[in-house]
């Protein structure tokens, strides 16, 4: 199975190049530093509309058949930031604890992480993962989750992800 | 007032016989040494269905008057973990606290804890909190979180529950 | 802007004059010591009923134009808890990190902080922030979020909110 991940860069000011947006090349280069294996890399810029963001998450997780998919930017509690909202309304099923994980690791950071709505849901085999827009907050909230995406995609009937150092397996079949 | 406690395993395989459940023993064991109190206890394996999960709820909740329903089993991110989606339905009111404090409580244990949807709430005064299938993370959930439930059942207008230790309740008569 | 800010004390026991409520000037006295601006502050006591709890945020958010409404009481599970659902059904949009960051806190005191339902979000500009009953409780839930409530109410385009000590705002103009 050819591994694809989709990143969608969710901003008004990359998308009409007034800003070289920084969230993608850090999600970019965060997967690069930790994956194992080849994978296709998806990256579209879209501005903070809910019909551009859903058509793109559609179309990585429906036609491109994206196994993970990072969005970046647009989760915060401003009017234009509807990442979350669009999200969920593509995802089959939310995931909270990636929301409650990523939100408590970037506390540690900085008080406003409680701002961030940002959530992880599942579109059929697809995990769809929001991050936040700012390039330290990216790695700050991969290094909270990633080590359960792994098991998580292969839960999902998605492609084996391998990662140095290597992420969590059971060692035995799931029980149930 | 009777006490009667639900635990539901909720398993295709225990349902199926083609493996012995080892979910609800834990659950029953780790109540037996916390307990003081004599209880009823009602245990019911259904497989991942909808409709036998939630008829099992119901009927605890509604005929049996189990003030504490403790599922087991069906919470993670695969197609036929169900588990918390039918409790959602059954419940009067969801307590977002309990999956939160139990996530975080798994987190220090495997990093995929954040893969588990679990969550409790009401219906009517029964309490519900799902846990997950493996016997040591039941333990670890039912640890982080069964301070609180004692209080609880009371505030559900449920029976007093005693254990040992004993668990928390407030000194005076709630001021509200 | 004046900033005006409501407290909305909800006990059916204060609004029948059957107690005095602590709750109302435990936030008063947090916000007293910790705020360097004036602010016009509304106080109002309903009692656990929706339609009043409904009309008083309403007023607080629509007509005062309070920048942050702080609610007092009714966050937990029993039958007359209704405070999280009515501030639910007003918000737009729910900020979840607020109510884990408060229970977090609130655990590391009293292990039945996971039974509180306490939820924040907004309405058009205006935040709104449900709070336990209990006077120290108070203070510690507006310990663990409020260093991330100017710059949200910000965010919101509500008015500027001077702290001592100094709250968290980003060194430039936020990226997107």
């Amino acid at each position: 199975m050819t591994l694809s991940i989709g990143i969608l860069v969710v901003s008004d000011r990359a998308a009409a190049g007034e800003y070289t947006d920084r969230g993608g090349p850090a999600v970019h280069a965060w997967l690069d530093r930790r994956l194992t294996v080849s994978f296709d890399e998806v990256l579209t810029i879209v501005p903070d509309e809910a019909d551009a963001i859903e058509a793109s998450l559609r179309t990585m997780c429906d036609t491109l058949k994206c196994a993970l998919v990072l969005t970046t930017g647009g989760t915060g509690p401003a009017a234009r930031d509807i990442t979350p909202d669009v999200t969920e309304r593509v995802c089959d099923r939310m995931l909270p604890g990636f929301g409650e994980a990523m939100r408590l690791a970037s506390l540690k950071v900085v008080p406003t992480a409680i701002l961030s709505r940002q959530e992880a849901g599942h579109r059929g085999s697809t995990l769809i993962i929001n991050l936040p827009g700012h390039p330290a907050a990216v790695a700050d909230c991969l290094d909270a989750v990633f080590d359960a995406v792994p098991w998580c995609l292969e839960l999902l009937g998605g492609p084996r992800l391998e990662t140095d150092p290597p992420a969590w397996r059971p060692k035995h079949a799931p029980r149930e």
